[in-house]
């Protein structure tokens, strides 16, 4: 199995390294990162990665895989991705959209009357592009499987994996990575974490909510006009 | 704050990211990954990451970090890396060990008496360093955080900027990375996984036990001899 999982600048890298840990440990498979160029990807935080193909050297997907982030609100209306995610999408067997990855997807026009989720503070904005939103942190729609906020791409690729090589080989993995969660506090969702604390990472993101807004508004029209 | 991550060839690379995604979330903190050279450096399963500094030109670490992996086995008799590891955990105000990282701090001599853990796979290695061995997912003494296999990173580094940041930082980082897991399997323990799984993930990392048998040994003497 072929692995592809987008890789752009500004990405949140947990989106990526958390699932490429899942991934990459399933036996037969080969994960790759593809980006514009070979260059290194800075991702959000400093944390700066090595691709391994660009679109044009890329293998065919067999799961094709976008994480979210600042990143991938820059390429919303970028053609040259936007064609490569349409085209892989539809050539792999397994869609996986991490956080605001799904954005991506559904600027694609992939997730028109799909169920699909994303990070808290973005999944309304999927409705703009027909989709039917999910408030769970894995939602599964034929081949589209679609996560909440960044760590929950280590859930959902154990359920990729799962479902593509079987549930031993998920359980083997979860194991190795010692993947009993504790969290030291209830939270993590804006339906657990204390009310100030979603107003305050609320108040964090505004400006950031605003450009994803504007972003998504634009992506919605042009793909509106494309139908 | 300045926070140094130990990063080597082959290390694991969740437990350099996902503990990297929590911390460089925190207000003030710089997290700088330290290596020998400023070689991009090739974790375990193909992903390669840059380092932002060497250890002669890291600055002098609040908080230092050690991942695990077969990358740090190799490292245990490197008495380049030892010193630098003695001498940052002195300077430090804390220590984080994440899987087998603790491993490194012990040969290091710096977990002698203390109560520390590590990958379950791992974890009973301490002993010969004369550490009491903790089977916690984590593991706090003094200043001496370490943590289980690979995803307790997470938990632990949410952990650590509780500590040092308060408790609010921490748990608006929880919200902002949807960090409520929701694993698809029960396990991700011995104790929480079904016996047939914990029985082939044993046989599979026979060979690496072995190896990493006889490297603690060897390093566990050495420590004794400097004694």
């Amino acid at each position: 199995m072929q692995i592809n999982i987008v890789a752009v600048k500004d990405m949140v890298q947990l989106d990526i390294t958390g699932p490429y840990e899942v991934l990459a440990r399933t036996p037969g498979w080969t994960v790759d990162l593809v980006a514009e160029s070979m260059q290194p990807v800075r991702t959000d935080r400093g944390l700066t990665i090595l691709p391994m193909q660009t679109r044009e050297s890329a293998k065919p997907s067999d799961i094709f895989v976008v994480p979210g982030g600042a990143g991938i609100d820059a390429i919303l209306l970028d053609d040259a991705w936007l064609d490569y995610v349409r085209r892989e999408s539809e050539r792999a067997k397994y869609v996986f959209g991490i956080c605001t990855g799904s954005l991506l997807l559904a600027a694609a026009g992939l997730l028109r009357g799909k169920k699909a989720g994303a990070h808290w503070q973005a999944r309304d904005l999927l409705a703009k592009f027909g989709v039917s939103v999910s408030d769970e942190r894995m939602t599964v729609d034929g081949k589209f499987y679609t996560s909440g906020g960044v760590t929950s791409g280590i859930d959902m690729a154990l359920r990729v994996v799962a479902d593509a090589a079987g549930e031993t080989v998920a359980k083997k993995i979860q194991l190795a990575i010692e993947y009993d969660p504790a969290p030291p506090f209830k939270g993590g969702t804006p339906f657990t974490s204390p009310p100030e604390i979603v107003q305050a990472v609320l108040e964090d993101g505004k400006k950031r909510r605003a450009g994803r807004e504007e972003l998504t508004s634009k992506a919605a029209d042009r793909l509106q006009q494309k139908i």
